[in-house]
């Protein structure tokens, strides 16, 4: 089979893993990388990732969303497995719709120290109201540092249509 | 549980609070807010309230509308329980489309003094006709008040189609 | 101008009329009909509502509905702004939404006594789940009661997709 | 050219005509007929006419519909373009909705006299309602009079989701 | 590779052929079968259709439509090539929309005298109204013609929404 | 405030009660019921609840589900917020998607007695396939066995379109 | 009842008047305004009209368009029921499209003296093409005639699908 | 962890088994099945399978298909896992569109032994036109058959809208 | 009747002709124009034209394609009839679809001599692959030039979901 | 048949031809190309190719997307049939899904050396999550490389919705 080889997949463990162990409390150490085979271009990767779930922290009552993870590699590239075990481990925690995708964020740019990195979340309503929050991060003194102030002034100017049904 | 802890939720009285009153007279002393935890951040909280209903002031026949608020936060940032029993207020309240808007949006301000806040309220139509106010604002000498100008220029360059059913 | 005449609609007082009252409090008092000018003739007449609202008996809280009215009329029809302001009585009314669906059509029944209605209510979630009660009645002894017996059996077997957002 | 010759076309007046009028009082004598090619055969054709407009008989206001009209025909079957200079007469025409259905199904069917036909109309909203009247026809002592009954009872079981925008 | 062999599928000569030749006149002529290999079981084959074009009989105007074939086999099944190059033909043939529909199923049933066979045309406006023509057949004798009764009774009770956009 | 009293609603102890506790162990015990003020007539309540999740028995994997229940009550009617508390209880659970579906049923059955009752989940895919289990019940003994007999023998002729995105 | 009070709204004569006329000669005389509450903000009305028809100036055939008014106001705001009235008196008005669209600009900008409007007609097709007329304008010698441009530029560059269905 | 115990799991090896091999040639041996919980009830289970690809038996170019199979459980149910390695396993298999699909449903009555079943594949257009075949069966001498029967003659009587984009 | 005169239309002289020939070999001769009332403003005119259809200048099949034409005129106009002709003129013409476009653009170019032009075709899939081809121009010499580098340059960021359904 | 001729089309050998061959391994040298007509201007041909599958390179399960590719043309252009045989032949490749998308741009690089070039690939879940890389590129030393730039800024800021049904 042509294409990428084992020898190129070093530090992937999870991928087609049998044992995989699903953890239900916060844990970033989970994540993997593997390394981008494209450093010399600027290019996308989003993860859509709608089975999100966390607990509210005064109610305990469980909270769901859709989250949309889009970056810019540079030299390491998360890889989607260990991804979707780290959102899992969300499960049992408490935060704030606003921490947990601040939260998200800034374990990804620890994990790969991308160029730029976006984290959408698009929760279901409590009461009637919903929120999504929107962060994002340009590396610091290069033009994604730009680029993020760009992204950031131009966000959902076109808010999609809600009618909690 | 992991997460943000009570004792940074000071000042959050009406989440999880059984006694909880619905009032249907407009009053901005419903809100509430609380501490934000990623200041050093620019970032984006979207609420979308579809079950706005308020009354015309002329005839004092409801109206109803799906109002979209967006907010990049400074210190303070608005607590959604508190937001859905002010925006329930508006229940008895009689005002123009545009004026509810604006005073929503003015409420917001003083209650946060967040860096940058827009309002989008989309109404059902009366004799075939719906009004959609939308307004902004950015904190005066920063630059947020470019980008508020930047967003209102580019604002709603794509009607969404309406056909009244 | 051709059509329906003036003394056709006599017992119509609200549709055209400057002073209308908004009620808040529940009466089926407001409703009027005019008659049926096609009474040899069964035939379906719908109203789409989709701006009820009402209080949770429990809390207070406003709840939200679309609501569906078919009926297929004997002798006397109501008339659609009775209706309109007939609804926007509930603004100020406890009740499970069972019971308002099952109320609206009894009020209905008893103004029009017509050969078959039937109501159903989609209401917005609380805590993550909406509930829709759906309710009919054919006039006794007729074949009508058969209708409503199919109609209910054969009732809602494709759900539409429901999201919360 | 293959198909329908002109001798075939007896009757037809205004397709391809130039000098077309179009009037914009109530007028069925408007609608012209031809013949059916294939009376040994039970088929449906449908009118779907979303630009229908006629006035409110009360307060003069205008209303808009769209009309889908389905027919099994016998012996005559009417030209799509006088149906069209027909539904345009009711333009200054003041009738309620459930009124102009049934008078839209009469004239056709002493137009055609046809095995089977139903009219369904689906109007704007005024004060939030909209109202959708429905009605049908199977010629008397025909198989198409249970056919008829069989349609009204399984009619509209899943009323479309309507929200006024 | 597995599958029906190239012994099972006599009279297929456009399938994978280089010199394809588009008529543009009417020609029955062109369809081609190949056998049913699951005769002892009732099921049904569709083709979407959706670039459709004939002629007006009247003006020579170019008409569209999507036609939607559904048939349940007997022992000879059409080949989707030779259909397509078939329904090609219409492309200079001028004849009503009603005559059209009625004209492809009358060949389809000479070629293959299935069990079961519908079509629907589904065709573009013309000043403001769309016409959809729809007819059917079921074998004489068997029960496949009650089903067609069946089928044309049930016929399009939920007409979809239409509005020339 | 009209509508239904506080001494009709004993055994409702979760609606409005703010030490919620939200149990994450799958427990039946939690449900709760009203009773019926409409006994004499059959009505559906359907709710929509798209934010369940349960685990993979054998992998452990969280799995998400929207679920549709539909039932007509007879003497009892279960209470909204604690059906929510119930799907809620199936988070640390690790059944089939098949199993899950006919549980709930079973226990909603126990629970209320009701006359009719069905259940349909539809999960999220994984591998590419997605599973949507669909069972129901009526009355042994009475018109509501063949009700459900009729109501699965239909189900579901129209499979919504999937596309995994 | 709290809002905008009655002499706040000098010049508003028809919004909740009984003996309301419907003109059916364009008459931009029917426009009425009201004061600006907030004229220290720039911020966006919209109006959405999907229920205006004029007629063809060639044939004299009724035309039917969806109009979406959007400005930003200075002193001056059109009442939204006038509004209503001043676009039903076009229906025995013949125009182009595109002379329609400039004709209301003009005449709001008439009325209202705003420091940005623009006008988007969607029409229905003829002959199966449909024409969709956009104009805007910016108060000269302000920013919002930059404003202007720069909406111009960036018009629809994402065209609605539209297939005439 | 509550549910479905390992040992009610006999018979299911593929199933969160890392060695996974995925073949590409036709194999129904890959087929596994577990035992029904549920047996004394008669109730659906529906697989969504949006990636199914085989190729053409002339041309060898790969077709693509949404395949969607319903069927009510007797003793044995199909491990989807399995499931999606069979359809897998379709990769380079050559066959008609209406032959895949009666061989899966061949298949699989087979394995289960089923009371009923359907499959319906949907499949991509080739040349302007796509092939949507569909086959049911119940179980010979039970009420299943007539089930079959009837499921077929109300089969797809509202064709879902294709326009090949 | 107010609006355009007759003196004002030089030129037009197929819109409302009785004799209108349909053209099936490429003729940009059809195309006639009408003189712009409105050239001190610039505006956008969009003509939605999903009827278009021409012959693979290879194989000779028909290819179908929805036309989106937007533009902003100078002191000539393109009338729509005649648009439409020359539109169905294509008919009978072999091209690529990059080639159709350019041509279309061209011919309107050479017609109008416009401030601004763009053209987008999308086609319906050969082999499973659509093509989509947009080219824009501006005046040379003028703002418009850099107006169609500004459009080309943002030209479908958000590429339609394409399915092949 | 007038457009392109036979002598333009050197180089396109695939196209029409019957023996075509499926690869279905990696082979970048099926790709063919033929010569752009208008190379003096800029302008965009899209590729929708919702029909592509690949292997994953550590687990060999298929893997699918709907892949869109944008360019802008120089000299080359290629050709759709040979890109269809080109895409097919990834149908064995084991790859990231990061890694295609970048393969696929380099090998059109490659072949056209376009002004303007970008991949988007969409891919269905698994476990939970896809995958959407999008790379582009503009000629090093031209105006093109801004314009990449550019869109990669503008990349995506409304990610479509995903709910993995
Ligand atoms: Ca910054
Ligand atoms: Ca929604
Ligand atoms: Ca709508
Ligand atoms: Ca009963
Ligand atoms: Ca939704
Ligand atoms: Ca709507
Ligand atoms: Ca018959
Ligand atoms: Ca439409
Ligand atoms: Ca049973
Ligand atoms: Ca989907
Ligand atoms: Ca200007
Ligand atoms: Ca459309
Ligand atoms: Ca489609
Ligand atoms: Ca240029
Ligand atoms: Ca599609
Ligand atoms: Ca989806």
């Amino acid at each position: 089979m042509s294409g990428r080889q084992k020898d190129e997949l070093e530090g992937v463990t999870l991928l087609g893993n049998q044992g995989t162990k699903y953890e239900v409390e916060y844990n970033p150490g989970i994540l993997e990388v593997f390394e981008n085979q494209h450093p010399n271009r600027d290019y996308f990767v989003k993860f859509n990732c709608p089975e999100f779930t966390s607990l509210c922290p005064i109610t305990g009552q469980p909270d769901f969303a859709a989250i949309y993870i889009s970056y810019i590699p540079d030299v390491k590239m998360v890889e989607s497995k260990s991804l979707k075990l780290y959102l899992f481990s969300f499960r049992n925690h408490g935060d704030f719709h606003e921490d947990c995708m601040n939260k998200i964020m800034n374990d990804l740019i620890e994990l790969m120290d991308p160029r730029y990195i976006e984290v959408w979340g698009k929760f279901t309503p409590r009461g009637g109201i919903s929120i999504d929050p929107y962060c994002n991060y340009g590396k610091t003194g290069t033009k994604f540092e730009q680029i993020a102030d760009h992204r950031l002034m131009n966000h959902d100017l076109y808010p999609e249509k809600i009618d909690n049904r």
